[in-house]
């Protein structure tokens, strides 16, 4: 019989990656032979912790069912997210902490989902229920992802569980959060080798609200004129992909990770939704957005509102 | 704010209505302001577990949006299993061990689904997981709904965490589970006081498939004869539940408890898949299903599958 796979989201983020890592860690000391896998590029931060805590960098599939005909995925549940043939294998667990959507099984399964800003938040839990340790390297790379999720506890997704989470993986870790986070933080805000496609691409996820359809990019930075600087070349990028996708509207946010701001540039048939949903006005297809941070807790949410 | 109501499914059988009461007493003593509701007529099995538990029968909503903003669903997680209008609340949680199908959200939730046999052996864990006693009356309802869905074990959804947890829950309640799953099965087949309307309605569930929309209903019975004496009454209903909701298949099962068979009438446009599906012969619309006891695991799937 072929290995599971455990796999995050297209366009891994670090809670993708290091969720697949430890996740698959847990399902093998549990008895199942599972392979943690990546569906696309790993970015800088996520690179950084994976030097940190001396892994290799999962093994790139694309197409999960000419490898297996079982999958477990972490970090999400939209099927427009995850591997292109996922509708090709069987899915028998769900460890995620986004809403949940374009999701649909034949047979029961394990589906856990919970509220939290972090799916290694969850898989803690999982370890602890299952009665099994965490390794020191596992706990820095599960710690790495509640930081990189939470953007070090400053996100409203952020709770209390994180939080509590975060300070019991950095013991076992030996690292401290604070200093580590703002090191991991600052590598993945590093910009300076991304070409213009990178950055619309590499944190990109597509959403569905009723019939229409919408992608928000999201990148973080230390300084956001620097990307800002280049909005023309990024427009046109932004309207081959409206274009290639069928896209009502694409939004491409550059959050200020020092400031905990972002700042977004709004291309589409159905931008005009943009000033009354945040209640900023759209000046030159640009919007200021202060004091959000979270594509899922403060930018999803209402854009699905105001298409719907 | 208005209370938080905890609902099972349509038809609700006896996991439906012990789960909304035994989730709702947890929550409750977990801090918040939950009530059991029911979305139909409670069964002659649910009944007797009710009485002899000595619980009142939850209140029946069949309108959640009129008396809250926000709902718990347990026992199921399909739109078209649950209130009419569902889609004007918030659901904050689910615990169910079905599929997941036609279910989204706009906001990260509480999402427990376990593939076990009853939803109430992850009410149990869910007790256990927040420190709260299960009392014994409780522990009475929710091994009723253990031995309901996995009839007294014999069904093939029946884990080994459903047969711990009903050991552990028998012990709590302080009955035999036996002798006590017998009686409550026998009044769950009792059928003397059902009307034809009844039989192919109370424990009915609709699916969809692709495009295609089919509804399964199901009865216990001791005497199968009894009711299938009753086939062609029982078609001409069958046959007008089909026009009325557009149906491409209707499926009445009726399942001997004693044996573990059962015997199901098939009606609709696509009723010609029954036969390779299930490889045995229809004959005057009638299908003999050796060992099929389950609805969810042992016809369900095998219909979607043919219709897919
Ligand atoms: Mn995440
Ligand atoms: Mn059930």
């Amino acid at each position: 019989m072929s290995n599971v796979l455990v796999l995050g989201h297209k366009n891994p983020d670090t809670d993708s990656i290091c969720s697949a890592i430890s996740y698959a860690y847990l399902k093998n000391e549990m008895g199942m032979v599972a392979e943690p896998i990546r569906l696309g590029e790993v970015n800088n931060e996520t690179i950084f912790a994976l030097e940190t805590f001396k892994f290799d960098h999962p093994r790139l599939v694309t197409q999960v069912s000419k490898e297996a005909s079982q999958v477990i995925l972490v970090d999400h549940n939209e099927r427009q997210q995850s591997a292109e043939d996922i509708n090709e294998v069987q899915v028998i667990e769900v460890v995620d902490h986004h809403r949940i959507a374009n999701f649909e099984t034949t047979d029961p399964l394990y589906f856990r989902a919970e509220p939290v800003g972090c799916t290694t938040t969850i898989i803690l839990k999982l370890f602890k229920e299952n009665g099994i340790e965490v390794p020191p390297n596992i706990a820095g790379l599960m710690l790495s992802a509640i930081i990189s999720d939470s953007l070090l506890f400053k996100s409203p997704t952020c709770t209390k569980q994180d939080v509590d989470a975060a300070a019991e993986l950095a013991e076992i870790a030996g690292v401290d959060a604070q200093s580590y986070g703002l090191d991991l933080l600052k590598a993945g805000a590093d910009l300076s080798n991304k070409t213009l496609e990178d950055l619309i691409s590499l944190d990109s996820k597509e959403f569905e609200a009723g019939d229409r359809r919408f992608e928000v990019a999201q990148v973080n930075a230390i300084d956001v004129e620097e990307v800002m600087i280049r909005q023309k070349e990024l427009e046109v990028l932004m309207a081959n992909t409206i274009a290639a996708k069928d896209l009502d509207l694409f939004v491409f946010a550059v959050t200020d990770i020092l400031n905990n701001n972002s700042v977004a540039i709004v291309l589409g048939e159905r931008s005009g939704i943009i000033e009354s949903a945040f209640k900023s006005s759209v000046v030159d297809n640009r919007v200021l957005l202060p004091g959000v941070v979270s594509r899922k807790k403060q930018i999803v949410p209402v854009i699905t509102e105001a298409l719907s």
